[in-house]
């Protein structure tokens, strides 16, 4: 059998040990595996160092360069990032009632562990850790195919990890890493339908695409984030600006970051010239529609078919819609399905947004940056989906469940 | 843009209108779709004969010329199925309250369609109605690709259906029947991502198999139904027979038969002797182990790699185990994480069973048989899904929905 069947029918094989293991035992090895990467740190300082030489002679960016490097600081990060995982509520074996049919059979519904997943990423050695533990405590085998960047790292990581699953007589299969970057190894890998559940692609969107494009096994995407804030004209508008400014300005690389302002065309006079104020001081570049443009000194005018861009960067489009429909059409063309916002002080419009809006976190008067699985209390997060099957948005241990139906009876029999 | 595209970009926008729509408004639309069907019963049997003629002259089966058949009868049923959906609980909407989180927001999840849902099945024109119905109630454009076998009566039946759309001022996008059955047709709908949000083939293995290989849209897939009876050494041996009876011989081509029983090896002596002659009774072919090949006159003797088969016919294939472990072994080698069934009188033993065996349906006590979206009391089904991935099991409304996130401040941002 070749590497990569072998590796994968190992992880679902192990799967099927930790899909039945109780969440005590699962917590006390997450603190066991907490604690060994801290006594461990120099050997991944070490490992990391290596990998660093690499992307160094191979002349990587320095933003790069940055995610890439592991330090004690980042190591003790990671330390709390799992015992985080360890105090999050565990989803396997949680049971919903369905009720009881008329012949008496009792129907439930029941978590279990989805099996096998595959993470594949870039350059982030924390990864092998975060989804390590986000896998392990809710029963699932990982196979990890990161980036050659971070090879060394990754495997150092996942071989200490791998020491406390055997302390415990589990089988290290439960977090793999794939040894070997090649290219054609990780098409095999997406082939692997028989023992593979769900890959999640972490990266840039054209890792995503190449992942979607040729993979077997079922894909949770997350594309990009172009992100709108709606300016209702019932709107508090010391809250719009202060949406609009942390929104735009408080991170501008991460997907949660706005994009876009929407502003209806009953508070413009009012609101937007205190906006061209402020985004000017923040060195925020404007590209205005042509009903918006005269507030700004200095913009770029768009048509009709240039809005929609992920920025990442310090500008925005701004558009001026005559009414509500008019900023959830702008929304339905432009958006993205990751996180739309409404600064409205009407309760009925605020509720009307969030029912219209199809994008997978809807917000009222609250900050897009938000929109991450911690700050929405799901402890860690393992991705962000932008497709709708099976998770949409950011995703938690819930996410890499699944539910199987329980049936009791006292011997009936269909008729 | 092509015929395959426009179709879909038109049912992605439908949905959209959909997405929004009361439940009571549904339901007044569901109720008159059904009388529609009634009142035009004659056009119906009239474009079903013309697909009935076409079959016969293309020497179709009579099992398939049976289920292409249309007649006053089924077009009653195919009614009153509607009219069931429509009396089931709407899942759109229903939130979950996922609590405060320290800053104030509060954090809920919301119901939501999934979209544009796309059925890919073969002569069945009932599943037109019946898709169609299931896909409107829980808020979804429906693209129905069936066989070419069945296409006069799924386009009578679609256009029956969309006259009440335009009643009600709806598009008829949201229920569309692709005109032509051509396979780079289907192979083109397999590349929508942008515009549909799911495809559920429903047909042979070949089917599943060829549109899980092609598909660029995420695919629920029901794989094969390989089931189980495990008779523990702690079961009721008059309900072991009853279930075992009713798994086999009750209706044999159906994906919730037994195909497989398992046997302690402490009650196989006095149970395998009852088996052999009840089966025997019942024209059942055996295929036994070599441990329970001397209770059976005539039967085929398996080896340990035989196992795993779905006959959909009277055969069975007869395993004794060890023990306990011996049988949760069994499953997972030869199971089709369709349904398992444990027949035993010991809480302990059946908890532990339910827990274990990785199935989307574990049962105790009671017949294989119910494994069925209406047994479960989902009112119906869109299909049964032996993937895990958003859905395992049968899939009923609910199956057609996702959760979005519903963030609501006071003006909150990220520090």
């Amino acid at each position: 059998m070749s590497l990569i069947k072998t590796l994968s029918q190992n992880a679902a094989i192990a799967a099927q040990t930790l899909a039945v293991l109780d969440e005590q035992v699962k917590n006390t090895i997450l603190l066991d595996m907490a604690r060994a990467l801290r006594a461990h740190s120099d050997e991944i300082i070490k490992a990391n160092k290596l990998d660093l030489a690499n992307a160094e002679s191979a002349n990587m960016g320095s933003a790069m360069l940055d995610r890439l490097t592991l330090n004690n600081d980042r190591i003790e990060s990671m330390a709390a990032g799992i015992e985080t995982v360890a105090s999050l509520p565990d989803p396997v074996g949680i049971q919903r009632d369905l009720g009881d049919r008329p012949n008496g059979l009792s129907i439930r519904k029941m978590r279990v562990p989805l099996g096998v997943v595959c993470m594949i990423y870039e350059a982030r050695p924390n990864v092998t850790a975060d989804a390590g533990a986000l896998c392990f405590k809710s029963g699932n085998a990982v196979i990890l195919r990161g980036g050659k960047e971070a090879l060394h790292s990754s495997k150092m990581i996942a071989s200490i990890l791998q020491k406390v699953l055997e302390v415990y007589q589990l089988p290290p299969a439960l977090i793999t890493v794939v040894p070997d970057p090649d290219r054609a190894l990780m098409m095999e890998l997406m082939q692997q339908r028989e023992y593979i559940d769900v890959i999640i692609p972490r990266g840039g969107e054209g890792l995503i695409n190449f992942v979607t494009d040729n993979s077997k096994v079922p894909v949770i995407q997350h594309f990009k984030g172009v992100c709108h804030l709606y300016v209702d004209k019932d709107a508090d508008l010391e809250i719009a600006m202060a949406l609009l400014l942390n929104g735009k300005t408080q991170r501008t690389g991460v997907c949660n970051a706005l994009e876009g302002l929407i502003v209806h065309q009953d508070i413009a006079t009012a609101f937007l010239p205190k906006v061209a104020q402020a985004l000017a001081e923040h060195k925020v570049r404007i590209n205005a529609c042509q009903q918006a443009k005269s507030y700004f000194d200095a913009c770029n005018v768009m048509n009709d078919d240039d809005f929609g861009q992920e920025y990442l960067d310090l500008e925005i489009a701004i558009k001026q819609v005559d009414d509500f429909d008019g900023a959830i059409n702008h929304i339905r063309r432009f958006g993205s399905h990751h996180t739309e916002v409404i600064c409205t002080q009407n309760d009925v419009t605020a509720a009307r947004f969030q029912r219209t809006v199809d994008a997978s976190v809807v917000m009222v008067n609250a900050s897009s940056r938000f929109s991450d699985g911690s700050e929405l209390g799901l402890g860690a997060e393992i991705g962000i989906a932008t497709s709708k099957l099976h998770a949409y948005g950011p995703m938690g241990l819930e996410s890499l469940t699944t539910e199987k139906y329980l049936v009791s009876g006292v011997g009936q029999v269909r008729a």
